[in-house]
Formats: C-alpha cells, sequence, structure tokens
C-alpha cells in the first residue's frame, strides 16, 4: 500500500480531537507505522500523589499506537483497540511525556503494536512505562454510533 | 485492619482530584476491597468515531480499582498501579460509565484487582471492558515527587 | 450454531494430543462455551522450588479456554492463540490442578476466553491462577504447516 | 552485587530440572540479566495443528526471563512469577525454539522482565512471540511447598 504525505499529515491532524485534544496531546512526527506524540504535564494530568496519571499514560500509548497502526490501512478502514497490557517503570513526573509507538505486526484484520512512553525535565529522559496493544481494523462503514462490537467488525 | 466509615467517606472523596476531576468521574459507593464510579459521557471523552475513548475506560478501571486497593491498606500507605492488562468488548457509548473496581487478592505490598466498565443508555447496560491491575502499597513517605520507582518503593 | 453432543465429545478427546497428552491433561467436561479440565500432579511438572510451574499452569489455562472456543465455531474453523495475560495469585501444589475455560465475547473471528486454575489438595481447593485470552477462529484451510500467521489468517 | 562466573554456570544448570527438563530445555548462555535458552521440537511439543504449542512457547519465555531475574539477585532470593503477557506473532515450526529473555527493571522486590522467542527452521529466523512478565523475588527461607503466595511473600 502507497502512503502518501498528504495522508499522513491528515492523521496527525486528526490524532488530535475529542478526548485527546480535551488531554493536550500533541503529534510530534508520523512515519508509516510509527508515531511520536507529547503532552506538556500540568495539574490536571496528575494523580494524588502529584505524579502523571496511569490512566493519562495508558491513553497516551493507546493513541499514540493506534494512529502508528491508522497511517497502515486504507483510508477505508478504522482502528479501534482489542486489548493491551501496560507496564509501569516508574512514577512519571517533569515537563513533558514523549511516547512512540510503533506497529511490530501489521495484519489487514488485526495489528499488534508497541508503545513506550518517556518523562522529559530538561535534559533528563526516563522510561515510564511500555505498552503492547492489539488493535483491530475494521470497515469505516461497519463504524457508527449503532455499530456492533470491534470483535463483530472483524466478521 | 479495621476500617472505618470514616476512612472510606475520606477516600471517596480523595479519589476525585487532578486528572480524574478534570474526567469528571463520580464516585458512588466504596466498601473495603470494592468501588463503584461513574462518568457522565460528554463530547470531550470521545475518539475520533464517537465511541467513548479506551484511555477514559482504561483510566476509570485502573483507578477505581486503585481506589479499592487504598480502602485496605493502612492510613500510610499509598497505592500506585505496577501493570494492567485491559480487554475492550465493544465501543462504548451511551448516557454514562460506570465501573465496578475489587481486590481479588490483597496483600501488604502487592494487591490484585480487577475492573468491569459498563456503558449505560437508559435501561440498557452493557460491559464494555474489563481490567486485571498489579498494584503496588508502598510506605506514603516514599511517594514524593523526588521518589524513586514503585518496584524499587517495594524495597 | 446448533452444536450437538457428538461433536462436543470428539472435541472432549481432540484436546488431549501432542503436547497436552505428554503434560497430562485430562478433560473433565465440555459444554458450549465452556470446559473443564484436570492434570494430575507428578514431580515432572514442578519447577526449582517444588510447586506446579507457571508454563504448566498457563498451557492448561490457555488449552482450556481455546478448546472452550472451539465448541463455539463451526467445524470448518480451527482456533489459535493471539495473546493472554495471567495472573499467579499464589504458587500451586498438591495432588491436581483444575481449570475452567469459559468464552467471555464469542465472534466469527474473534473470542475473548478467560480461565481459572485451581490447585487441589483433599478438600482444599485454591485458587492459583486466572487469565484472559484472545483467540483466532481461522478457516481449517489456511491452517497447514506452511501458513501464514494467525493475524494474517484473520484477513 | 557482584556477579561471578560460578554463579552463572550454577543458574544454567539449575534452570534444567523438572518441568523445564521434561520439555528438553536448553541452555545457551547466560549473562547479568540475560538469558538465551533452546528447544529442539519434537512432535510431543506440538498442538492439534501440527504448531508448536502457544503454551510450550509462554513456558519458555517465563523461565528464561525468570533466570534472566535470578542471575541478578542474591543466592539468598528465590524468583516467582506474579503475571505475564504474551503476544503470539505467527504460528511456530521448524528445527528450534530459541528464546532471549531479558530483566527491563531489576528492583529488590520486583523485576520487570521481556523475552522474544524465535522459530528457526536451516537459516530462517522468525519471531514468533514477545512476553512481559512480573518477578517476584523473594527470601528463599519463604519458599517452601508449606509457604504462602508469591504476593504475600513480598511481605
Amino acid at each position: 500500500m502507497k502512503i502518501d504525505r498528504a495522508r499522513l499529515e491528515y492523521l496527525k491532524k486528526d490524532a488530535v480531537q475529542g478526548f485527546t485534544r480535551y488531554l493536550g496531546l500533541v503529534p510530534v512526527s508520523l512515519k508509516p507505522g510509527d508515531f511520536v506524540t507529547r503532552i506538556k504535564l500540568q495539574k490536571r494530568h496528575f494523580q494524588q500523589d502529584g505524579f502523571a496519571h496511569a490512566g493519562l499514560i495508558a491513553t497516551m500509548a493507546d493513541h499514540t499506537a493506534g494512529y502508528a497502526s491508522y497511517s497502515l490501512v486504507p483510508e477505508s478502514r478504522r482502528i479501534l483497540t482489542i486489548e493491551y497490557k501496560i507496564n509501569y517503570f516508574q512514577p512519571a513526573e517533569g515537563e513533558y511525556l514523549e511516547c512512540h509507538g510503533h506497529v511490530t505486526k501489521p495484519g489487514k484484520n488485526i495489528l499488534f503494536t508497541e508503545a513506550e512512553v518517556y518523562s522529559i525535565k530538561g535534559k533528563d529522559r526516563k522510561l515510564v512505562a511500555r505498552a503492547m496493544h492489539t488493535m483491530a481494523s475494521v470497515p469505516a462503514t461497519r463504524v457508527s454510533r449503532s455499530s456492533s462490537t470491534p470483535a463483530e467488525s472483524n466478521d
């Protein structure tokens, strides 16, 4: 599948809407199967002990890997997360979170992805989490608010 | 360990701050090891196809299970998420998300938890996700913004 | 889909071959979407500390959930494990391991399953592990020793 | 912690006993935090479609990562698997399975590990699975057949 620059530029913008706009996600670079994003940490991102919330980190990993997947499927397809596992290596604090999401196994209906999340404070950069996801690529026509499940959409 | 009503009331309130306040999390009921929460769905919660974002659902599962854990540890301890796995059974839409988080295996330093997330639309209630987490209970004194990792905090 | 008794009897036997025969897996009961198996523990099942090996427990959970899935798909399909997550609640010892595998979300191409593994010693029965799996149902014609990947087989 | 050559040689041998001896696991090389193992595939390793059983692959990943962990803890400690997640990229066949297990985050009580499993057929080498584990390091004195759980052992 040919992936043109216009499509990648479109997806970089499309990645920021709704929930991810609300969270302050910023796209950094998108190559086929490989997406980098950032979030500038603010008080609204913290949990009770002053660290970036585990859910923020997971959202970033999921979304970044999801749009890395998007860049490898035809325009007629949508990506839905089927499942993932995330490990938290250390509490996240600092100025930014940066996430690298990449497709480890492409496929027509199922894509495996991984993502690393780093916390950045000046020149200090720490790996705070790593995730492994299974993504479903489904026909756009099946993804409507009255639609069936991701799993069923694979039918 | 005796768990008094005042402690549970405190934790119910404490569960809503920073990131979870920003997301609109509402505590419903907290019993020892068992927490129920809700989020009223709004546009800011959606992903690109109009479903509740997978990251919102994961955050809710993680946080609800985390505070279910809190209710079983002494006041001198804090809870940090070590890792989790989440399965998405179907895309989530509707008026509310409701999450049930519960401790399946308590322990002094490590607690296993599970959480189910339901979407609610009128009388319709669907299971949209299930998660299994590993939580670390760490001394509060070790959880400061200059602290070590959750894993190291188990030392 | 109609599931007849003969098919269930066939699958119960089919579940024990190759690796699972070598491990001593015994089918107990198979209902549509629900399979129970047992393994009588012997020294060859142990790890270095005298517990049932984590890998034995995982194999049992995976296989039992896999054949629970088999009972819900047409005879022309095969089941392959895409991924799973397993939690170990306590070291396993005793006379038997017993596993309950069940389909939590059926689908034409993707099935979600869960499994619990218990250790049994006389009247004592302990939950030692719980797993969540994603299974692929693929056409039998695509599963040959020169075949493509499970993910690709979903195409 | 100093890790001497004799300790590594001891662990390489210790890794093959009970269940892993029964499965035919062969240690290839062990460096601190990094272990490589092999299994020569035979009919007793196969599942119903003639592929290496997913449980064999998971056992290999778990055990190899477990002994990679062993090489980083004092002799007075034992390693128990708390949980893991494994992704299967493609069905495994060929002459050998080779596994690389490595510690991604050491810690006194909790270690995170990862493992890759490859199938090898002549010069052909394919990544068939990747796993992420959480390992508990527990005092040897607590690991006896009447002992408590891994989680409790962290107390």
